[in-house]
C-alpha cells in the first residue's frame, strides 16, 4: 500500500481551516487552509458591471488569483512587476471564476460585480482547490452582506461547492495533494462539485502514463468523499455566527 | 431523441479532413477541418532550448495558439494589436501543449524546441480539439524529417493522440459540438485520449446545472469512440506517403 | 539579360490567383496568391467608429497585417505573444490602410468601421502587395454587402487599386520580386496604383547603392504594367457571381 | 487641544504586533501590524545578482510592495491584471529598498540579492512605514540565516532602522497617522531613523497649506520618539529564539 | 573648507537662466538652466479632466518627466521604446505634479487639466527641482493665458514656489548639487518651498551614513537660501512682458 | 501660380539652420531647424551589438524618434507614459534608420552601434526630412570622434544625404511643406538622396486624389533642387571648424 510522505491514508484529507472576517475591509475574507497551503479568499462587490454586460440587467462575477513572491520555497517573481499575468496564473483564475459562477444567479445579483480574490500566502500543494473552497464562503458572506443591507431581493446563491485534487501518486489513487506529492504525481486532477455530489468542473491530466478508466473512477471516488467532507467543514465555519 | 441542428446522430462527428503540406516552410504543416472548423496547424524546430532547460541535455515542446480576427461571426480584435493574449488563448495552448508533450520522449529529442502553432482561420466549435488532432499529424512530419535528417537517433514520438469534444445538448450526450450546440449546450468537455484509449486529459465544465456521474460516463463513451474513428483519420492521412 | 531565379522575364508576374469566400463569416474574404506568396484578406465591417470620429458623421477604414509564425523559412515569433506588434508590420499595416482609404467615400460609408485583416500564411517576398490587391477585392464583396443589405445608398468605393513590388536585381529592373530576389535586390520598390493609371503610393527605398532617375523609370514602366494585368485579374474575379 | 479619532495622544503610536516566522518558505517572514495596517514582510535570498553587478562582487537588496485587491475600503485593481505597477507602488517600493539598504554591508553580502517584498494584507494608513519596519526584521531573519549557513563570514547588516510617519492633524503635530487622519492631515511626512537616531530618509508633504520650521521641528519630534519606541519593539521580536 | 569641483562657495547656486517662450505652441514654454542642466518645461492646458474627476467641478494639473536618450553620458535607453517609464522617473514626475498642485486652486481652474511636461535635454544634476522651478514659470503662463481669454474668474494660482537640491559633499552642506557632487553625496536632499518660507516639500536621502539634526538644520539653510534667489529669478523673468 | 501661406516661391525651402554641439554629453550633437520645425538630433556611440549581430564582426545604426508632449498645437500625450511608440513614430524612425544605414559601411564600423536620436521640440510639418538632415550631421560629428580616438582605421561614413518633403498644394508641386500646407496637401512625398543626386528613399502618398506620372516628375525636380541646398548648407555647418 502506498506510503504518503505526510503519512496520511489515500482518501485522508489535510487538516482544513476556514476563518471568516480575516481581514476588514472586504464584503467577504477568509483565510482557508489546506495543510500548509494558506490563501487569503476575498469577496468585493461593486456597483458596476463589465462593459459588455451595460444594460443587460445582469450581474457578473469574476475571480483573479495571485501568489505572494515568498508564498514558494524558491521566490516566484512578482506578476505586477513582470508586466503580465502568466498562463498558469490565468488558468486558475478563469476555472475560479467559472466554478463559482455555477452556483450564482447572475441576473438575480443585479448591475453590480463581485471580485473574488484569492492570494497564495504559503503554498503546498493544491491552491487552486483551497481557493475555490474558502472562495465560495467568501462569496456567502458577501451575499448574505448584500441581503442584509437590502440590495438584493434574494440571495444570488443558489447552490454550494467546494474542490479538492486528486491525483495517482506511487501506482495509487490519493486525496488532496501536497507539494510533495504533487510534483511526483503520475495523474493530477482537480475536481469541483456540489453539495448534492453532481460536478461542475473536472480537471484531469496524465503527468506520466495516461490513466485509464478505472483510474478515473477510483479518483472520482476519493473526490466525492474529499468534497463531501469539505461541504461539511464550510458549513460548519458559517454555522459560528453571521 | 436529440435533433442536433446539423442532423447529426449523437455519437456522429462532423467530417474530418486533414491535408498534410498545406504551406511549404514548416517541417509539419497540416490544414485540419472538423466540419466547418478550420485550423492551421505547423510544427517547427529551433536547435535551441528555452533558458531554464539551458545545459541540462533535453528538449522542449511548446504550442501556440491564435484565431484570425476575421474567423468569426463578428470580428475578434488582434491580440498582437491589443498587446497581449486573451485568458482563453492561454488556457487552449496550455492544453494543446500539455497534451501531445504527453507522447514526447523530451530527453530524445536532444536540445532542440518544437513549437506546434495552431492558429484558426474558421471557427465553428471545437477549435482546440482540432487543434490538438490536427497538430499531432504535423508533429509526426516534424519528427520523420529529423530522423530522416540524422539528428536524431530514435524517434522522440512514443504514442499516438487525437482530442475531441462531448457535451450534454437538450439533455442527451452529443460527441463534436459544433457552434450551435456548443453555445447552448449545458456541459462541455473536452477529452484527448492515446491510441490505446487512456486518457491524456479531461477537462469538463457545467455550464447549466451540475452533471452527474451517469452523464459523465455517457460522455466519456462518445469521446472514446470520436477518438478512435479520429486516430484511423490522422492514420490514413499519415500513409499517403512522406 | 538577367536571369532570374524563377527563370521569369523581367517584366513578368508571377503566377497569381484571388480565391473569393475563403472563409465564411467575414462580409469579404479572399484568399490572394502572388506564386508562393499566400495570404487571407478579409474585410469586416462594424457597426462603430473609433473614438476620435465619433459623432462626426464618417466612417473609417483600417488594416491590420500578420503573419502566421510557420509562414516564413525560419519560425518566425508571434507578435501576440511577444506583446507587441514589430515595426515592419506596423509600417506595413500602415501601407496598406491609407492605400484602401484612397479609394473610399468614409463620409458615404456612414458611421461605421471596416477592417482589412491581410494574415501571411505563406511569405514568399510581396506581401504587402498582395495584401493590398486581394483586400481591395475583399472589400469590393464587403461593400456590395453593405449596398445588398440597404445600410448606405451608394457604394462608397470610387476606384479601383492593385499594388506590385519592383527592384532592381542584378543590375535590371524586374517586375513582382520573390524571395529570392528580393533578399539580393539593390532596390526594392512598392507601388500602388489606381484603375487610371494614377499613382496611390510609391516606397523605394536603396539597399545598395543610390538609384538614378533612369532606373526609376524604368521600375515605374514595370509597375504601371503589373499592375495593369493585376486590376484585370482582380475584375475577372470579380465577375465570377456576386 | 486635537481630538484624535483613535482617542489617541499626539505622540501615541498605535498598538504594534511583529510576528515572525508567519509564513514557512521565505529566509524571512514576519507579519507585521501597526493598528489595523498589516502587512507580509518576507526576505528571499537568490545566489544571482542584477545584470549591472555582474562580475562586481558585490550583491543588491531590492524590495517590492503590493497592497492585495481586498486591503482597502473599496476594492484596488490588481497591478498584475492591469499589466504595471502604479506610480505609487513604484515610488514606495524604491523608499523600502534604499532605506534598507543603507544598513547594508552590500560586498559583504556577496554575490547575491536579497529581495524584501511588502504585501498589505489590510490597509489603514503608514502601510510604507509598517513595511519598512517590518521588512528590517524579515531582514535579520533572513541574514542571521546566511551567516548560520556559513554562505557569508559576517552578517552583512550594520545598523538597524525603524520608519514612522508623522503628520499635522487638525493644526498639531501627530504620531503615526491612521487613514483616519492620513485623509485629513495638513502635512505627511514619512520619516526613517536608525538606532543611534541618525536620518535615512525624510519625506514630508504640505496637503494643504506649507509647513513651517517650527512644524517641522514638531513633526521630527514625534517621529524620533515613535521610532525609539518601535525600535525597542523590533529587538523584543528579534530576542525571542532565533 | 570644502573645495566643490566647481569652484563654488558651499552656498552658492550655479548660473540659472530661465528663457520664456522657448517653443511656440504649449501655452507655457520655457527653457531653464542650472549650470548645464538644461530642461524644456511646457504647460499644456486640455478642455477636460480624468475620469474620477468626470462631473466633481474640480481641475486637475499632472506631470510628466522624461530624459531625451543623448541627455547623459552615455546614452540612456529611451522610455517609449522600452514600452515603461522607469521607477525614477515615475518618482520625479510625481513630486513635481504634487509640488505644483500646492499652489494650485483645482476648483478654481474649472473643469480642465494643466499638464506640465518637463524634458532634460542635457543632465548636469538637479533635473527635478530645474523641473519644478521651470515649471511653475510655464505655468505661470499658461494660467495668465487663460486669465486673458476669459476661461477663468480668476488666477488658479494661489502661491509661488521654487525647488533646489542640497546635500553634504565632503562632510559639508553644499547647495545645488551638480552631477559631479550628486554622484559622490553622503546625503541628497531636494526642498520645494514657496514665497514665504514655507515648506512644500522635503524628501531627503542618506546615501552614506545617516544625518543629524544638525546636519539637517544646515541643509535647510542652504535651500532657504537657495530658493529665495530662485523666486526673485523667475520674478525677474516673468517681469520682461507678458 | 500657387500663393504658400508662406508667400514662399513653388521651389522655395523656409530658413534651415543647423547648430552643432547643441548638447555636450552625445558624441554628436545638433539642433536642426526647417522654419518653425525644431528636431534635436543626437548621435551617440555603444561599445556593443545587438543580439543578432554578436560574433558577426559587423556594427549597426538604428535611429529613434520622438516629440515632446508640448511639441505640437494641441498637447499630444506621452508615448512612454502610454507604454508604446506609435505607428507614425515606429515608421519614422525606421525610415530615418534606413537612410542613414545607407551612407555607412557598418562593416567598417567594427562591433559597435550608433544610435541617432531624433526629438522634436517643435513641430510645423517636416519633422522626418530635418531629422534626416540633422541626424546626418551628428552622424558626422561622432564618426569623425570615433576616427580621432584611434577606434576606426578609415571613417565608416562613404557618402552624405539629405532629405526633403514636397507635395501638390493647390493643384502645384511645393517643396518643403509646413504644417499648414501638409495639412491640406494632395499628395505628400518625403525624398532622400545622395550628394551626386542619386535616389536613397522616395515614400510618396496621394492624400486628395491619384497623383500622375507628370506631377510625379515635377515633386523630383523640386527635391532634387532642395536637397541640393540642403547638402550645401550641411557642408557650411561641418566646415566650421571639428
Amino acid at each position: 500500500m502506498s506510503q504518503r510522505p505526510s503519512g496520511r491514508a489515500p482518501a485522508d484529507l489535510r487538516p482544513v481551516s476556514i476563518e471568516r472576517h480575516f481581514t476588514k475591509h472586504a464584503a467577504g475574507s477568509v483565510l482557508v487552509s489546506f495543510g500548509d497551503t494558506r490563501v487569503i479568499c476575498t469577496a468585493s462587490v461593486e456597483e458596476r458591471v463589465p462593459p459588455w454586460l451595460r444594460g443587460k440587467d445582469s450581474g457578473w462575477l469574476t475571480a483573479e488569483y495571485g501568489m505572494l513572491p515568498g508564498a514558494t520555497g524558491s521566490r516566484n517573481g512578482r506578476e505586477a512587476a513582470r508586466g503580465k499575468q502568466g498562463g498558469r496564473t490565468v488558468e486558475i483564475q478563469r476555472l475560479i471564476g467559472r466554478s463559482l459562477r455555477a452556483v450564482m444567479d447572475l441576473k438575480g445579483l443585479g448591475p453590480r460585480s463581485v471580485t473574488i480574490d484569492c492570494d497564495v500566502i504559503q503554498a503546498d500543494g493544491g491552491t487552486r482547490t483551497a481557493s475555490i473552497t474558502g472562495g465560495y464562503v467568501a462569496l456567502v458572506d458577501a451575499m448574505n452582506k448584500l441581503v442584509a443591507d437590502g440590495k438584493v431581493k434574494a440571495n444570488p446563491l443558489h447552490g454550494q461547492l467546494a474542490a479538492v485534487s486528486v491525483g495517482i501518486y506511487n501506482g495509487e489513487p490519493v486525496l488532496d495533494l501536497d507539494y510533495a506529492e504533487d510534483s511526483q504525481a503520475e495523474t493530477d486532477m482537480n475536481v469541483v462539485m456540489n453539495e448534492a455530489g453532481g460536478f461542475i468542473e473536472i480537471q484531469g491530466t496524465a503527468e506520466g502514463h495516461a490513466f485509464s478508466r478505472q483510474e478515473l473512477d477510483g479518483l472520482l471516488g476519493h473526490a466525492e468523499k474529499g468534497i463531501g467532507e469539505l461541504i461539511e467543514m464550510q458549513r460548519a465555519a458559517l454555522a459560528d455566527e453571521s
